[in-house]
């Protein structure tokens, strides 16, 4: 099979030119261009554009660390990268990690490699130590608020966000307030959690461990939740939700009488909690995933925040007293 | 920076045993296996693995066609495909088209420049001829049910298991019957439409255009049909639903009184239709997507059929006389 070298030999230009013809490099005269495309065709040339890369350098590929692909907080986040990176004339490899550390790990070696160009994680569970050690391979950004770091970030304030929504329910009257978490060593959740707990600090409300519940995410994780709810000595009279999902699986779980002595708050804003009028937080995971993606590009670090908004519903009722 | 021939240089082996050495190849004794560590060690070699792969022939990508990465029916093949391909130390890279064909044919010709060992297409718009003429490139599997092809195909048979489900509503005393697919001219959709038509002509029943729904699939997509469906001038008492996450939707927006009147069965099995009590057909999405990484590999070509289930759940009722 004909290969570059030949290409150029015939066409009386360098490998370089040829490849830059390739790939339609701004910089080569009209006849060059023409000339080079006629051996082409009379070669039948298919080029391995991995070689053409490796002269290059770059490989258009971006990786995506993502812990699940049918959780739909991630397949959102992998919608939005993707249509970016299609525009961009990019594709996305998938690392699907189910939080293994091993997996994450290969996928920043696969930078150091030179076989990504860049890396967006999603979720983890390796150190941020060990992936700002990789940053002198290529940029990556990452879905996490992190103070003082090399990456590019991304992120929205979960103590605030989940603070709000429980003043939300204080103001209704509400004092035994449950609180739903999925893995509870998440940077994440551990925003959550603090601002679970400076809420009863500030209001003087004892912290009562039974009402703190975690892995619960998706929609089946509700009906667990229900059984998880009925055991608890003190029965809250709402709840805040990191999972809109779950939230919606609590909720179908709930009697028609139940759900209306019963205040939810769910978070992400999905479909499910506008069909079932469930108040939620909205967080806009379309577009952070076009955000992790468009800072990859950034010579400079940047730090991206993206406001939350709760959403009142008909799942929040004033407590009678 | 050291290079792949320095390291073959210095100890004194062939690039290929280095090269073989560094993917773990089987066939390299101990002693030069330690020899080439020490040296790579010894030059701070990090091995630019496309370099590697050039000499291979081989990238260890598989391609994944998919038009929405958010939609539940394509989040589940992804996850099982990304499973397998995680197990088999294979990296997928996403092809998100939105059914743009000039996206579906990057995604060919990426196959044919060896920047993909091989392809997976989960839905397609461009014609099956054009995606065999890229066979000599790569395998590629497709879940679609094609006879007399020389794609590796995993299907189920859309045409029975919808006709199944009418069946099912007939005994029931069902006789006006809505049919709801989503892209009309879809392989699936042209399947599951012959059906209902053969089973309307089976049964004397008149084919009423009014009662075919198109373009429905998302969870908000149920509350549209339900205000299709009160325009009507032959209100159905049942609705066979090519998608769970619509039959949920309508499911919702239907009044208590309404539901009980009104049949609905769903298709995928879906976690919601497992939480509203939905009638639906089982799609074994997860098995499908690890089926069309595993053909991937087998020399002759396969065609694997995976059988779908009546799940009979609360949604369907006994029409009275």
């Amino acid at each position: 099979m004909a290969n570059l070298k030949e290409v150029a030999k015939l066409a009386g230009v360098s490998p370089t030119t040829v490849s830059r013809v390739l790939n339609n490099h701004p910089h080569v005269n009209k006849d060059t261009r023409n000339k080079v495309h006629q051996i082409i065709e009379e070669l039948n040339y298919i080029p391995n554009i991995n070689a053409i890369n490796l002269i290059k350098g770059k490989t258009n590929l971006i990786g995506i660390v993502i812990p699940f692909s049918n959780y739909p907080y991630f397949s959102q986040l992998i919608q939005g990268i993707s249509e970016v990176a299609t525009q961009k004339n990019k594709k996305v490899v998938l690392f699907q990690t189910s939080y293994d550390s091993k997996q994450e790990l290969e996928a920043l070696e696969m930078l150091k490699l030179k076989q990504l160009d860049s890396l967006i994680i999603c979720s983890r569970n390796i150190s941020i130590a060990t992936i700002e050690s990789y940053l002198q391979y290529g940029p990556i950004s990452i879905f996490e608020n992190i103070k003082n770091t090399t990456l590019h970030t991304t992120y929205i304030d979960h103590y605030h966000a989940f603070k709000h929504a429980l003043q939300y329910l204080y103001k209704l009257g509400h004092r035994d307030i449950g609180c739903v978490i999925n893995r509870r060593n998440s940077s994440s959740s551990i925003q959550r959690l603090s601002a679970y707990k400076d809420f009863c600090l500030e209001h003087h409300i004892p912290i009562k461990e039974e009402l703190i519940f975690e892995n619960y995410a998706l929609l089946e994780d509700g009906k667990a939740l229900y059984e998880s709810l009925k055991k608890t000595k003190t029965i809250p009279s709402a709840i805040v939700i990191s999972s809109d999902h779950t939230a919606a699986g609590l909720y179908l779980s709930l009697s028609e009488t139940e759900r209306k002595n019963f205040s939810i708050i769910g978070f992400e804003n999905q479909e499910i909690s506008t069909l079932l009028n469930i108040t939620t937080v909205d967080i806009p995971l379309h577009t952070i995933g076009i955000q992790l993606f468009k800072q990859l590009s950034n010579n400079s670090i940047t730090q991206t925040k993206f406001d939350t908004h709760l959403i009142k519903r008909h799942s929040v009722f004033k407590l009678k007293d």
